[in-house]
């Protein structure tokens, strides 16, 4: 099989399921499926060493939640993905009530890199709030947002400045937000991935982003990341697939350094989906807290 | 041959040219190679029908200028680049010395498509300055600059609203800057492309974009346009014909509508090329500015 | 008295009062003030010749809306707005279903100067899908926006595009937001005055801006705009009055020429009245659409 | 005499001068003034505990430039201006070759609290260049720059995100950029002012902002600031003071909390400035190389 490049847990298992011979089954996986609210929700769990090696992806929970019909703004579509990544979100956080921090990886000046940047703009910022005025605001879950940036442009890797603000806040976990590469054009900007993972080098649009976890933090990391972009070399390679082709894993690979391919509505793309995820981790966050009062905050 | 799209008259000829049999000469078409302060200059002209059907281009000039070294930041690759482009569009601009209207294309919420809006940025606009302040700026070329933002945004085709401008300014011609297809990746954001015809709807990011020429604004329409994107269609005939497959053209041209292949490094790419288009209408338009008075200006 | 700058109707019949004496009425002058969903609501009408006299002020109908609570983020006090403005914006508009203009004046660059273009984000723009696809939108009433920028930096007045653009959509009315001058620091931000006399040349952060009105444009012009900014001479003229001083006014209008006063948190006051504005002005053309639906166009 | 606030010590220096009696000389502290390139320089030392006292503000070094001629765009005003400005910063700068960590302070939102993100904008980032590729870069000072945003968007206290990232990067001394306030409209957006005290709560825009010095740090601090707004008391104050009259403090700071006076022309005097410093500050840490090889770097 020719070259395939994915951030999705989801992906690397569809890869293995269509390799694996019929009645293999893949030990140290566990996968659920479900719907909700009109939307395809998977659940993918690695387990153990063995399916580590399996997915090619660390230990730990991912869940997807495939967001169909919104750039059709079918009817609530906005209101229910809120909620349905809000609940599943909710699932993997840890269970404790304290500081927050939030970050939105990546370079707001490249369109499909700015999916943390944009989703971090909607994010009901409240730390200093809950902090100064407590007879107010103490109810608040105490959240705080920061956009480290990229390093062409701060000289500083962006774990780095996490890591940095992490240890003045000591916040109970850390939420990353960061774009993703999916192997199937149908999933750019429609598939939410939330994994207790934390980021761990991939291919996405800045794949030299060096890796955002419990180990490199010292707490514990949920990323959220929604796939952007898709490697060429995975396009190209499935047509030659299905000409029966073997192409030179060389020349592919030097396409996928140097290019990005991406939906051409991705400016609207972006805008939708990085209000999503804002206003869904205000949810899970802020229980009880409505949209409309987020937008009073946000404003 | 499988799919081509291409908005170089350049490239146009190249294709021709390995389709051709040896020995057929391209009718109704002229041109001229040669190299200037280190860069690639070819010079094609579309003399009449039998040149238009050739290239599938409309009549006109068409002058590339390649630009080799900017990314690598060759010595001086940025004054010998502003001065080799000023050099080109001065020769198929009008000779007149009255007022200009520059229009910066594209949306700038799409980091490929910003390239019009990036070198707006960098015009030195004068025409206010000239009108209001005679005896201190008679001696410049009165410059306005304006950029219609997209369809979606606006609710209003960019050309009509450039028509409805240069109806109350009456420019002696529009200067029309926007981000093209290439075929070649090696071209992108490293090739600018003068032509005195105007634009003509193309296969750019914005490929939905109405014509912007003489005949539909009623002023000279010079264009001045920047490969950006590369049609994936392109990328997989080229792999499809080195192979020896003929690929259907529905796949291929559903590929091409839904998605955008630029190169990974876009954002620097555009500030570069912005950059560069801006100084270099500075200097065709107003003869013996320097950088750094243009910089004073700008700033 | 002291110098005193405003653009509202509202304050020039304030002044008015308080320095006229007694029993007399002010002739040519029709006013209410009623109280709508918890905000203060002036309706003011100049009738003829002596009210325009009196208050300085073109004949038309100016309706000022205090938004009261806004920044305390009193409960609902969004949606509150948002419905108030919209009804009283309506009962100003041409009663027709055709195509709108809308336009978004101002510099973007200068923070209380970016109503018009704030504002203009919110905007539910249709046009182009009414036109294209009149099975799915025809219901919805046509509207465009654009941000005609300001003359320092298109070398162009904004009346100047506005009419060149309104001259090719020929659209019923035009309404335009921008940024106007207030006497009164506690109105900053949390006023809006609706006027169907158009932009007459004020003081408000651009003041050299040129008239925009149904003699200049050829269209109907509505305007909604919101005092951002006060005039540094009219607060020390307070000040003067106050001591019984009279101060050379020539002193006080350099500083009126050269300076900006403006709230602390004028970033936060931009971004809460523009999208009060959007969605208003939304309510108003686009009868019977929902917040919810208008986020969903927005996005 | 009324109400005075300044960031400035050469203003905090005048305001003594004005109301010392003659032949009283400023005890404890040292001043020079000084012609460099067509500026006016001031130095000021504050040496001991008496000069804290009569200047209000710690020991250190303040120089202070004054930019006359930059807004009308003088001969060669700009890299002139970039020169002195770069020589004076030199003289403060520790005398190291390591690494240094830039932060561009204040709200981008905020026209004249910009002053520091555009500045920043303007650095030649190289310590991922230094690292990484040694034998090319290896030559330049490696520089990192950061903008940690505002309370209200982060809920992080600017010092917490610089003493953070200062703690992992370890740089021989930080430069901070900020907007100060001064108490003479002819000095706004045309004066500079460094000083190796750092920064200390003052009455600039954001003046909730924490201190930034070597203590809180734990790293030298060199601030390099720009008066860009003026204190409303302060000038009402001095239509006091030539009045004769005094006037309630509360009422004036009232004021002064609420209300930001700033230039009409901000935008450009933010851009102008900002790019002056970015251009200072490079020549200062990277000797020897030219503004167009900064531009290079840069775009």
């Amino acid at each position: 099989m020719n070259n395939v490049r994915t951030d999705l847990a989801l992906e690397a298992r569809e890869v293995w399921q269509e390799s694996a011979e019929e009645n293999t089954s893949l030990r140290g996986v566990w996968a659920r499926e479900l719907d909700e609210e009109g939307f395809h929700i998977t659940r993918v769990k690695i387990l153990n060493e063995e399916g580590e090696k399996n997915l090619g992806k660390p230990r730990g929970a991912y869940t997807t939640v495939e967001l169909e019909g919104i750039s059709r703004r079918d009817t609530n579509s906005f209101p229910r993905a809120i909620s349905v990544v809000a609940k599943e979100l909710s699932k993997l956080l840890p269970e404790t009530d304290g500081c927050v921090l939030i970050v939105g990886l990546g370079n707001s000046d490249i369109t499909p890199d700015a999916v943390g940047t944009c989703a971090t703009e909607h994010i009901v910022v409240t730390r200093h709030l809950v902090e100064k005025m407590p007879e107010l605001f103490g109810k608040l879950r105490a959240v705080s947002a920061v956009t480290p940036g990229v390093l062409g442009m701060t000289g500083v890797e962006s774990g780095e400045i996490i890591r940095g603000v992490a240890e003045h806040i000591k916040p109970d976990y850390i939420i990353v937000i960061d774009a993703l590469a999916s192997m199937k054009l149908s999933r750019l900007c429609k598939t939410v991935q939330i994994t207790d993972t934390g980021i761990v080098p991939g291919s996405g649009v800045g794949n030299a982003r060096s890796a955002i976890t419990r180990e490199t933090m010292g707490f514990p990391v949920i990323a959220v990341g929604v796939p952007t972009v898709v490697d060429i070399a995975t396009i190209i390679g499935n047509f030659a697939d299905d000409s029966g082709i073997e192409l030179p894993a060389e020349t592919l690979s030097e396409y996928s350094e140097r290019l990005l391919v991406t939906p051409k509505d991705i400016d609207v793309n972006i805008a939708d989906i990085g209000r999503i995820l804002g206003y869904a981790i205000n949810s899970a966050l802020q229980k009880g807290m409505s949209i409309a009062e987020m937008d009073e905050f946000l404003s």
